[in-house]
């Protein structure tokens, strides 16, 4: 029987460009919020993981040493887009084995260190070498997407006005200015249909969350949030013919995180969707049952997925307006989810959500086996 | 109350160089090794930890995708030269918690790929950028060593005699050659006092183990080999005066290790150690307390730690001759101790072994928080 955890505490830094700050400085601040939140010290911390996909070396044991918890056990975990999120699943395991009754889990990443090049392409992955970069791959799967069901770039762009609306409610989003359908399109073009405002800045970033044991909990803190359900699935797609507007890994990872909690899409409050490109958000919230298939667009402009509609998608901004500092994403998502559920999100507030869903997921560019997805369901 | 975890089966390739095999090609090969020997399938497998230290993005879905099992939840693990045995204590805690029955674990690194060139620095390693990279600190350890209790060049030479003279039964060592205490030190210079032959080489490899709940282990082999403890630590030095040739987080982590398997020194019959350099065996011989301080030198010239001897330690060859590919060397540890509790290591099998130790140390260059140690018991 494995032992019930709950976040009991979140931090966050602000998203945005650090290029003067080390990977460590942008991490404590992020851990040491949490711990605040908490009311636990360094001392009462059984383990720590830290999630970062271009940290460098031991990057937890960097940012915990400024927090003088370098002794204590501490595992980086390196899963692409879904680092944070994967260390966050190695953390719920270690205190439902009975290992430890706290821990936290930290994602962080300072992209800046790339002086606005790209990310270093890894040489296996020739598909990237010769082109097919994350902008023109989510491109080729929003034409078609288009293509199938009719969707118009003004559509894609409404995407972005969403995002920018609620970042606008939100202090840690890296893009907070409000925008318009015309002034999305009017950006510079990236990788058609996509213009530079529907996708994510680049940026640095970092977020933690502290993890207890469900029965212990209520000594920490007064709005205690179980996690229900902790998945991770990487890529995996059958041989034949390949429907690029299904994105299959979220698909298969959502049915085993939903049977896991025991819940469904009717039952979500609130989630926060890995919305790297405009497409992308329309693809998951099929992907997750949030309406059927071909049917995004339509759930979009009814406004239920906005703040105050019936199930409100990215109330921080997503990636496309929080910013996505690669493993920093994935812990974020959960510092605001978790925060709407104690309802402490001001502003943005999803009034009287109870059931909350957080999804991030990266990689797989090449060969399609080499993508990972983690999902996440909290209660309160 | 966890659950107990067992090996139930091993595999590693010979390490060496292979600068035309991907890291994908590297790893495959150790993994579907360990599945043959635990009788297991894909199928059976419920979830993968990867150790990579410079491995670049998302190894594990790289490798595991080879052998069709890139649908499960696969983790990466970053923890310097420790990165294969914490994803060992990962893979522990996995099955511990009930989430899993069976798990895999692998340890791999190609540093060919660096085509003979230094591991790329971390810039914030200011120690490091002006000069004191891994040979040199270790030579500085050396030194005081030498200094405080009258150890010579030859009796430092002597370690990597035996480490050759082991490695030379080991059909999966690098470097198979046996030597002498005079050809050890004419061999260049590279940290005085190390000559090159004192030095780790440099390499490719990987090493994969399978794990099991305990009481489900003798379905699966006929000598499941439990996991007695594991444990993660990381660096932490108190201020105040220090003393170099006491390895502190390794000191520290073996206590930790040995109130968790209820076990002391005087109870291991065979143990792989961190032998970077000839003086870092001496050092950690004191560190276990397999004699005292000071008299290491005794211990290796008593032949205590020979094959043969009350207590051998790096059966292998250990880092120096069966070769320290970072990742894989925590991993290859496993393997190693395991094959001699099972009692399958031919020439160099230590007789009647019943309780072995493996040790994997890192990191830790600069600022003394940033090393890491993993120490695991296994027991027949």
């Amino acid at each position: 029987m494995m032992r019930e955890v709950a976040v009991i505490g979140t931090g966050m830094i602000r998203f945005g460009k650090y290029p003067d700050v080390s990977l460590a400085d942008l991490g404590w601040p992020a851990a040491r919020q949490a711990m605040d939140d908490a009311g636990v010290e360094p001392e009462d911390i059984g383990a720590l993981f830290c999630g970062t996909g271009l940290g460098g070396p031991m990057p937890g044991q960097r940012i915990f040493g400024r927090l003088g918890m370098a002794g204590l056990p501490i595992i980086n975990v390196e899963n692409a887009c879904s680092s944070g999120s994967s260390a966050l699943n190695l953390g719920h395991t270690a205190i439902a084995s009975g290992r430890y009754d706290i821990v936290m889990v930290m994602g962080v990443e300072k992209l800046t260190k790339f002086n606005g090049g790209p990310i270093p392409l890894e040489k296996e992955d020739w598909e990237v070498a010769n082109g097919l970069v994350m902008p023109a791959l989510y491109a080729m799967r929003a034409r078609r997407y288009m293509h199938e069901h009719g969707a118009t770039p003004e559509q894609l762009a409404g995407v972005v006005v969403k995002s920018r609306r609620h970042a606008a409610l939100n202090p840690d989003a890296q893009l907070r200015g409000e925008t318009t359908v015309e002034e999305v399109l009017a950006s510079r073009m990236i990788a058609d249909p996509f213009t530079l405002f529907q996708c994510c800045p680049t940026g640095d970033g970092a977020a933690a969350v502290v993890l207890c044991a469900a029965d212990l909990a209520s000594r920490y803190s007064p709005r205690p949030v179980k996690v229900q359900a902790s998945h991770v699935a990487s890529g995996h797609f059958e041989s034949g013919p390949r429907d690029m507007t299904v994105p299959e890994i979220t698909v298969r990872c959502a049915a085993e995180t939903y049977e896991e909690a025991g819940l469904g899409p009717e039952d979500i409050d609130v989630a926060e969707v890995h919305d790297a490109f405009t497409s992308a958000e329309l693809m998951y919230y099929e992907a997750f049952g949030f309406c059927r298939r071909g049917e995004a667009v339509q759930l979009l402009e009814s406004g239920a997925t906005s703040l105050g509609g019936r199930i409100p998608v990215n109330p921080s901004g997503g990636l496309l307006s929080k910013g996505h500092p690669v493993a920093a994403t994935g812990a974020a998502q959960v510092v605001e989810v978790v925060r709407q559920l104690q309802g402490r999100c001001g502003k943005r507030q999803v009034e009287g959500a109870k059931v909350g869903l957080t999804h991030a997921t990266g990689g797989g560019i090449s060969g399609f086996d080499h993508g990972v997805c983690a999902i996440h369901i909290f209660t309160v």
